[in-house]
């Protein structure tokens, strides 16, 4: 049997590898376009930086390494440039020439290329993008050259990982993003803490809200046009506005295709005849809406690849390749970012009711020296508690709450059930309730009833004259800043000033806040004991602070 | 409604402060018959080695702010002496004397205590057990005193705490174990990486399989005594051989124990009307051998204690208290060693046929700086692939991926799923294949009979005739050592050089190994292809090292 597998790296490499593992006598080929089998692509924003320091270092495997240990051939530098599922062949051109080559499966793993929006300019040799070991290593020469000024176009997570690596190099670095924050797959309330860890200790100027209208190319330097005017000066300008599938070859050959990305079953097969595909290019099903999309993410493309090698040679047991979690995660200077399920914009886009809780436990128990606050927020579904999607921000502890949080959900926990977990407990890891039971606690409250939340977002959206805001904090912390017209009631003061509450209450809705909605928990259960209705703000001034940064709402 | 609290800390206090926010009009009494109704019984060592400087700060809650915040009545240095379950009342002794407290619903939380083996001298002023904050301020003063011998008598999860904060206090340290090694409930294969890590980084002595048979009091020191004949000086013993659910009153007054531990139902109630328990004292379900035994874990104490309280106040609603899945983990100098589910000795007394798989990953991607081995174990079910328990050990990364497999075992998940678990990944905190999806992965192929192991046991209750060894490491590996008439083939031959195995093993079985199992899977897979019976050491050398430590099995 020849299996021939079209573009190496994670998923076409994996469905490689699993296959001479699985069947020592198949021919395998691998034809890879660029002149990598096998890189590390998450390790060159990395290289960039400095902190991956030799290029050796991202070569996972070469192709004498996959010949000696598995048997494998392959040919850098040769791109399939046709598809013929008829009589099963791949036209395959190198420098040599174009030659056909005959499969009996053919495994599809051509990944995604950059976008590349119609902007002006866009052609400057100075712009470049980071997909390939080769884009990481000219721009580290860029850097060496002298470069002191970059541009990123695109603050999702690798064009945060190039801008962080630039600046870690020493360069002044600008990002540019045409949504309202950077990495648009989180939500405000958590990407805005990475702003400002970008801004106020790694020194990089975010640019929300804007677009690049043109790149104008000196002897120098260029210039970025934003579409509010700015002129930022480039050395080089870093594109990173997303990916596209690259399917124009086989979507000729008949593949179907939706959206550009290639539609597979739960095998990983193709609607032709022993043509398979995995990684970037594909469809995937999004475990919690359903949604079908591209997800392009190094781990699922890997664990398809393995997949879809089960599913051509040990077809009788082999497991149906899953639906997508979308764990993601991001390093921004010293802080940890990640998410794991549907975010806002993915439940907006499905007909799940759902309700936000946040939070900001400590990493680990608070009297251990080095607690570090992590801030979390959790979506879940009203009518049965299902967890959703969760995010985290923080300096330490986020990975491990999300792995957990990632762990849940595709076993379709619901948040109650995160009490049950029985998490690794002694002081310098966690807490008696880590941070994901407190998490299921708070939903379990509201699931329950025992919990009513209001929202930051609703300060705006709601007349101030319809409710009363009460401050649960301290004293100080009032003097230092609070809500226009909060009443200040102590937590510890509220059962002994119930009626003068009642009073200033005068019959409206009350919304209690403290500084992260612990205190005000409390106060509330105490509030609606006495027969007031009473509601938390859900994360307390810490969520509202993130999602109104220096807004006046504090005075 | 009057509900008393029978012992404050994790599971009664948590059991208080939930019923204080589920019902405003209660009457909460706690009877604490210690000094502090809410202390960081967890954070006590970390007291003795100074890291947590303040005597203050292992106080999270005191009478006075229980009261403020949630208007609970702590009564400490109350000693709860009786109850008549018919009455429904407590008898309490303070200093005051003794009286009868009548109680709506009573919450029994006494917890355990400090075993004291039948050892003469152990009555010694030098010996101190560390349970409760004014222990570990006695062992610290101790240590102010300018003792500089200590023994710690017991080698588990406290025992090896309380060692490791008097050593970073500059004291020479001896523990103690009966066992064959420290943290008994870690394999020998995860926990001898521990005693290497006391032993060499730590410079704790470590004497396992051995007991204090005497305490000989001098006048300037006392000596321990050790069967083996050792004697030990020591200014201060520590005593940490285990815990005793303290529940001598209770089953006085009916209530039904099992081994001394409170027996109770899935809402935490006992069998006597009215009265419900919590914690160290009671009997927990094993959530994968089913076997009843005392857990005491904070973690568990504390989620109980606010489960009981919903049972109570909201039954409708609450949902049952869980089986324990004993997730535990301590510190170990740099290490981290930490353990999810069942370990060989519960699953020796449970039903479960099961096989255990090994390996050795970084905690994340290679390439990135500052990768670091996690060595993992993992067991798993033969019949169904059912995750029985995980143990793993190493600087970083462990608690992670104990948590994750924790939620995988609460979830019931099968090894094979663990493929499919969407992790977080960026080269800082993992890889494309995380730890435990390559876990599945090994369990996986183990299932579906691609991958046969052996494990280092078996070097010694086998003939070494009835089998080759096949070593596929390289010349240099194996001229620094290797197992005794073991073969050499670096893996990248095994193909070419087949015939000289097949010659070699005459019909033979061959066990194949490496350095940590990875490159000796590849060769199983082509020996068997050639008709070869091969299996595979689970582990590899790493492990077999591991199990032997300083054995001459290697020449």
């Amino acid at each position: 049997m020849r299996i021939v597998v079209v573009g190496g790296v994670a998923g076409g490499m994996s469905a490689a590898a699993r296959a001479r593992r699985l069947d020592e006598n198949a021919e395998i080929i691998v034809f890879e376009r660029g002149e990598h089998p096998s890189f590390a692509n998450c390790g060159l924003p990395y290289y960039v930086s400095g902190e991956i320091e030799q290029e050796q270092d991202l070569l996972v495997q070469t192709p004498e390494s996959l010949r000696e240990t598995l048997a494998i051939d392959v040919r850098v530098r040769h791109d399939v440039i046709g598809v013929d599922p008829a009589a099963k062949t791949v036209l395959v051109r190198n420098a040599d020439g174009v030659s056909t080559v005959a499969y009996d499966e053919l495994i599809l793993s051509p990944g995604a290329v950059a976008n590349r929006p119609p902007i002006p300019g866009l052609d400057s040799p100075r712009v470049q993008t980071l997909r390939t070991v080769g884009d990481a290593v000219r721009l580290k020469d860029t850097v060496t050259d002298g470069a002191t000024r970059a541009v990123v176009l695109g603050a999702g997570f690798i064009g945060l990982e190039a801008a962080e690596g630039l600046r870690l190099q020493g360069l002044t670095v600008d990002i540019v993003e045409l949504a309202a924050h950077v990495l648009p797959a989180l939500e405000t309330e958590i990407a805005s803490l990475v702003t400002a860890e970008l801004r106020d200790n790694l020194g990089i100027t975010v640019h929300d809200c804007v677009s690049a209208t043109a790149i104008e190319t000196g002897p120098v330097r260029d210039v970025v046009v934003l579409s509010d005017g700015t002129r930022l000066p480039a050395d080089v300008v870093v594109l990173s506005v997303g990916v596209t599938p690259d399917t124009a070859v086989f979507a000729e050959a008949g593949v179907e295709t939706e959206r550009g990305a290639i539609v597979v079953d739960g095998r990983g097969h193709t609607n032709l005849d022993g043509i398979w595909a995995v990684g970037d290019a594909t469809v995937s099903t999004d475990a919690v809406t359903g949604l079908r999309r591209p997800v392009p993410l190094a781990g699922p493309a890997n664990r398809a690849g393995r997949q879809v090698a089960d599913h051509i040679l040990t077809p009788e047991r082999a497991r149906p390749i899953p639906a997508t979690v979308g764990t993601a995660i991001v390093r921004a200077g010293g802080l940890t970012a990640a998410m794991t399920g549907a975010n806002r914009a993915a439940l907006a886009g499905s007909d799940n009711d759902y309700f936000t809780v946040h939070l900001h436990p400590a990493n680990h128990a608070g009297y251990f020296p080095g607690a570090e606050q992590i801030h979390m927020l959790m979506h879940v579904r009203t009518s049965d508690g299902l967890i959703l999607g969760a995010q985290a921000v923080g300096l330490d502890g986020v990975d491990k709450r999300i792995d957990v949080l990632a762990t849940a959900i595709r076993n379709r926990m619901t948040a109650p059930e995160l009490i049950d977990l029985d998490l690794a407990y002694a002081p310098p890891y966690g807490s008696a309730k880590d941070p994901v039971n407190l998490a299921g606690m708070i939903a379990e409250n509201v699931l329950d009833g025992e919990l009513k939340l209001w929202y930051a977002e609703q300060l705006d959206a709601d007349d101030a004259d319809d409710y009363l805001i009460l401050d649960v904090r301290n004293q100080d912390e009032y003097d230092q800043d609070h809500l226009p017209g909060a009443m200040l009631v102590p937590g510890t003061q509220v059962r002994e000033r119930l009626e003068e509450i009642r009073e200033a209450a005068a019959g409206r809705p009350i919304r209690v806040h403290c500084a992260s909605g612990k205190r005000s928990y409390l106060a509330c259960r105490t509030l609606t004991a006495a027969g007031l209705e009473a509601a938390n703000l859900s994360g307390g001034l810490e969520t509202l602070r993130a999602l109104i940064p220096g807004e006046p709402a504090l005075v």
